[in-house]
């Protein structure tokens, strides 16, 4: 049988340094993971507890295609209470994590060989996903000396007719950069539909969360979940927030290529919303350390950061005083002291100088990480 | 905004039905469901407790991308129990339920455009996910006649250049037939790429289980999971079994489209390997139970079943005596004696007088629901 398989899809390199990393842990070395962007934090004894009491209760059966109505209440209710806006439940799709949600918004607002932007440096299955759905990828370039800013004058002149859709990711993955409000706004104004991912939402240290509903309440779609901010990773648990003219179309296509999100999770899910206030700032008290502990360190080693990132435990560094090839760099930095990181070939094409590091993780791990780079660097490079 | 949504979606009836149903329920009328593919049967206690054990344990993170190695080990070994079967671990992906093993089987094996062959009456996502995806669907009729067996002669020729890949489901919905063995062998002898969705595998009451791998070890692609045999439906978990040449692609399609299964149904689901022979013998009695006396109670009221379902906890009927359109027929039934039943359209557009009714029920249900359906045809048919 002739195998023509089209398109092509780039591996998750990050998922290549990890198995690396876990093939040395099976022989008994040490490793220091900062490499993917998965809390070490525990999941919430609220969440644990309300995942306890369904499985107890059985209820895990299908539940409704567009998710359990309790859970979808309390994500309206957050809304309203975080930003006093009003969205009905009728427009939240509870999805088997965000990646579920990302394929649902993208095939909800544009066809196939339509043109969806995507912003650079990028979330590694953006790309990958607008090409297994058959539509067309164009990048829009983000820099560090704008703090990854989008640039709205120039993001217009790339926009054609063929362009359907934009994904903005903010907070971002891999910068930890949040866009301006006055860019979502902006954002928000351009007349092509706007997927807004916000699963970083809530892990901001130096602003408050925000969200593009606040600028658009009606046009925007927005992709959020349960597992960066709740930790709540293994539990595939997203959703979604669609305009009303699109929400009854992304019905059917999660009710046929889904049926629904898992139950058990979604029953969990419900106590994020009793956490207290006091466990949520204690949690942004951490990252905060976490990352300011990171930057001093970096510095340290002659790395600089010359932007700002102010959210989603994660630092993008450039590495061109120390490698041409970062994905090289990761692997011999794995290989000799036993310190796993996130390569930046994996968020774009101008990105092979960069690694992406995650704090999401204990301090001593970072104290560690930082000193085993430190001793890499002094030994090997320098 | 515009809105050029494509391809058209059709809605999920049985669905709409279901809904219906429950507005009916939540206004304090009760309802007997015999509409939809959901098991009534509790999930066993070995696969609650190994779900307990994983949320205590903290087993919650991500997994890898194929699944559990555990889990995928205890597959393997089912099969070489069941038939003898070596299918090594690395073929296997653990999948977000059945439905996203059947995205990444179709996404692997066809590109947009090709075509694909679907099996009247069909399992009613089938054609959705194929318009979904692009690709082009060609269908071919089975007959109640020909107890729904696919006749290869007439398949072959229908088949052409721009045909790249069948599904068959066997057993089946919605007519609980099995295809027989020499016929999945023919099928695995035609040229094309055969995806073979087993999900309804093991609840076969008059012939031992099959699967088309007995016959194509290294080239089909086979649909699996833990919804229907262990009633594990909300718990989102399935599997693929990749031929060799395409198991690198499905993972790196698995990665960016869905990361990974959830976590703790995937602990919970090595519980089903230890679920005792009694117990899993118990149930196929109690469903032929359920069967038996539904096509001799149905034949009671004028309604033949002319094929014999021999699987898959459905029976297709013909109403061709009562009604030349189910779905208003279904609709008035659930209104005068709240019974739900599946209407015929869902399965196909030549099935608009036939019905699907689901006896993954309690036997007292059944009994109910043919006493309701009785009075239903005396009183406002006949």
């Amino acid at each position: 049988m002739t195998n023509l398989l089209k398109p092509e899809i780039s591996p998750f390199i990050v998922m290549e340094i990890l198995e690396e990393a876990q093939k040395l842990e099976r022989i008994g070395k040490k490793i220091i993971h900062l490499e993917i962007g998965e809390p070490t934090e525990e999941v919430d004894e609220k969440i644990v507890k309300n995942g306890l009491k369904a499985l107890k209760e059985k209820k895990y059966k299908y539940s409704s295609s567009l998710g359990i109505p309790e859970l979808r209440k309390l994500i309206s209710d957050d809304y309203k209470t975080n930003f006093n806006l009003n969205i009905q439940p009728e427009r939240i799709i509870v999805t088997s994590g965000s990646s579920a949600a990302i394929l649902l918004a993208i095939l909800s607002s544009t066809k196939i060989n339509e043109e969806i932007i995507i912003i650079d440096p990028h979330y590694p299955c953006y790309p990958q996903i607008i090409k297994i759905l058959g539509r067309d990828i164009k990048t829009f370039k983000t820099y560090e000396m704008e703090n990854y800013q989008i640039d709205i004058n120039k993001l217009k002149k790339i926009i054609s007719k063929k362009t359907k859709a934009l994904i903005v990711n903010s907070p971002a993955n891999p910068t930890g950069v949040s866009q301006s409000d006055s860019i979502l706004k902006k954002l928000s104004n351009l007349n092509i539909q706007i997927i807004s991912d916000e699963i970083y939402q809530g892990l901001s240290i130096d602003y408050p969360l925000n969200t593009i509903l606040k600028h658009d309440l009606s046009n925007s779609i927005v992709v959020n979940g349960f597992s960066k901010y709740y930790s709540m990773t293994g539990w595939r648990l997203g959703y979604l927030i669609m305009p009303k003219r699109l929400i009854r179309y992304a019905q059917k296509l999660q009710q046929n290529m889904f049926i629904c999100a898992p139950t058990i999770s979604q029953h969990a899910a419900t106590g994020c919303y009793k956490i207290s206030k006091k466990n949520k700032d204690f949690l942004i008290k951490k990252y905060k350390k976490n990352r300011d502990f990171l930057i001093k360190e970096l510095k340290k080693m002659n790395i600089d950061i010359n932007y700002k990132p102010d959210s989603a435990f994660y630092i993008f560094c450039d590495m061109s005083n120390y490698t041409k090839n970062s994905l090289n760099l990761c692997k011999d930095i794995l290989d000799k002291v036993g310190l796993a990181l996130a390569p930046g070939i994996d968020f774009g094409k101008d990105y092979k100088k960069f690694i992406r590091i995650s704090y999401a993780s204990t301090f001593s791990d970072i104290q560690e990480g930082m000193a085993l780079l430190h001793s890499y660097l002094k030994k090997y490079i320098k």
